[in-house]
């Protein structure tokens, strides 16, 4: 979709759209001749929605691929993923919720083990405990690096999130680790001018990292990959006129939800009734919500066919709460498709229904992938979601007279 | 669609085509689960001709976007409407049938009064009768403009069409009108420096025309807004290698078919039958024919379903009028959608039949929104539509070998 020509026709209006992202949603029949999970799943309050509603089925990136958790949100908020791109090292650092502002560079990074050469013996550092990784974290921290400040964030095992916060920081940079053991770790280079400094300050605190870890074996060295800094995108405000709120328990969807200019709410608890609680005490204070809901696509990645079954069912079961606000306009749908036979995300386009008063039913009374392939609004980009929630919710002007 | 790929596979054929452009034609139910105003009229014809036509949904601009009439026509003529503009002031010059050149460039006009100061004290001049805008725009067409020919069209109340002939103009201009009161109108800037000679000449005709209305109170001023040219598009000769004709009632559609390079029939009378009689009369002198019928969007812009139904009742009952003469492709189809319960154009996808003896017949004996939700063609940019219609007129040879 062209941002510009929606941003162009956007009227304001009093109207709220909800936005429930089933993480994972789309799935696959176990056997030839079988239902999906979604199909599977006892959905009666999903299925008389999809009854009022028009349906279809997302492609999140392009045909045949597989997007990551931030492409396919990045698509059904309406951004081209192909177009706008969030690198590995912001990825880990908001998968662990962290606010990374203008002026972080983010990283991967890993403990490892190298021998009295420098040479790397175990990219992993034999998966030390987590235990170990904190204690040698807060270590990692009193580095001090003149003009620069470090975020060492642990997260399990060897692996951590760097960040090094300072103003002029490009992320056209090398990565230190060679993927590969017998070999030094590089140092980190500069792709381009003007990422230098960046290059320069990391350098010197993998120097000072050395030295610091130079008795911890096996965690005696560190590896650091995937430099990026946040993209910066058009927020939700600015290209939708949306005042947008994000109800998500997941580091990685709050920090994409932040990334487009959503406010990212507290969510008091880990459940769906948890995030449905926060719906209620916000629902005056925001024109657009987005509810994500990551159960059934860890049960999908887990190849775990009820699980996910039963994760569907329980959001089914809750979707009352939800409707009993009577948002003028109501998608569901999902980021990707994550069938349990494949035990991963997947390429497979993802059903999608859009209700509002306005919205052309299309008198299917079932919310499921082969229904959703019968829908009116056929299989088309994700991107196309918002522009059509906008257009239900009367928040598009005419175009051309 | 890629214009140039299909100009450059054009082949000579005898064949005919007939696109029947319904109006606003895509409608909403009254309430869920009822039909909309094309499923609730009772059409045998259009659904027996269905029956053997391959069926869909068509996007006008794109998905969520609500199109005026100029851009939804020049989709379904095949022309992207967010690449190819008509501006304002020209829809207005085409609205009343008024034939501009490559010379001629068109504003809105309104007659407007102003205070012993210049300050604007009504936009719209207390909206004064008709006939005092004609008497007036005669007074206004006494000015002189050296170099330059002026017409002023009077539409209705306070509104007119201002244009200004003459060569070398161009229509980056700004608006004289202020949209507020309390401040005067505005001199015309050009925008580019290619607009200045534009931009003289029309102060030019306002400072005369200040002078002229100086004691016609209510309305001693004018305001212009919406400065266009026409935009020159390729023509249905040029790029489909068809001899074209329209057959329309209304100024604006006759207007962006004469664009479109279409020759615009006379039709003796207001009717769908008079059209018709256009058609049988002309029958042997085109290879396409667009025939127009309003009435329709009108029904739905009022919000009078049972009016629209009524409508398309009349239109099917007259479809053996067209059929009889055989043609070897008919379209059926809308520029947009005006579902009676917004009482406006809308974003809905808008039914479409291809018929000929070579497309392939989806069996269903339905003219209607779920009908076509169900059809072959899916849910497209309605840009494709000429392109399948040529094809199934042979008119395209094959591509590549």
């Amino acid at each position: 979709m062209n941002l510009n020509l929606i941003k162009s026709l956007i009227i304001p209006a009093q109207t709220k759209i909800v936005m429930l992202i089933m993480d994972g949603l789309g799935g696959l029949p176990r056997e030839p001749g079988g239902k999906t999970e979604l199909e599977t799943a006892h959905t009666p309050n999903l299925d008389a929605l999809a009854a009022m509603s028009s349906l279809g089925l997302t492609i999140p990136v392009a045909p045949g691929i597989t997007p990551g958790s931030g492409p396919g949100h990045l698509a059904i908020f309406g951004y081209d993923p192909l177009l706008y791109k969030i690198g590995r090292g912001a990825m880990e650092a908001l998968g662990i919720d962290f606010e990374m502002g203008p002026d972080d560079l983010a990283a991967r990074g890993n403990f490892c083990s190298v021998d009295s050469e420098g040479m790397i013996i175990d990219r992993r550092a034999g998966r030390i405990g987590t235990n170990i990784n904190q204690e040698l974290a807060r270590l990692l921290l009193t580095i001090n690096i003149e003009g620069a400040e470090i975020f060492i964030e642990p997260i399990k095992e060897h692996r951590f999130v760097f960040i090094l916060r300072a103003s002029g920081l490009y992320d056209s940079l090398s990565e230190t680790d060679p993927q590969k053991t017998g070999v030094p770790p590089q140092p980190v280079c500069a792709l381009e001018p003007k990422s230098e400094k960046a290059a320069a300050l990391v350098n010197q605190f993998i120097n000072s990292a050395q030295k610091a870890l130079i008795n911890k074996h096996p965690a005696n060295m560190i590896l650091l990959r995937g430099f990026a800094k946040l993209p910066v995108l058009p927020t939700y405000q600015d290209k939708y006129g949306l005042k947008a709120a994000a109800i998500a328990i997941n580091g990685m969807y709050r920090g994409v939800a932040r990334l487009v200019g959503m406010q990212v709410l507290d969510v008091n608890g880990q459940t769906l009734n948890d995030e449905l609680m926060t719906l209620d005490k916000y629902w005056n204070d925001y024109d657009f919500f987005y509810l994500h809901v990551k159960k059934i696509d860890t049960f999908g990645e887990q190849g775990d066919f009820e699980g996910k079954v039963k994760a569907i069912e329980e959001v089914d079961a809750l979707l009352p709460r939800l409707t009993a606000h009577k948002p003028d306009v109501i998608v569901v749908g999902g980021d990707h498709s994550s069938p349990s036979v494949l035990k991963s995300h997947s390429w497979h386009p993802v059903p999608v229904l859009i209700y509002s008063p306005f919205a052309r039913p299309d008198e299917i009374s079932e919310f499921g992938e082969h229904a959703c392939s019968r829908g009116s609004l056929g299989t088309i980009p994700a991107t196309h979601i918002m522009p059509m929630a906008l257009a239900n919710a009367l928040r598009i002007a005419k175009y051309g007279a």
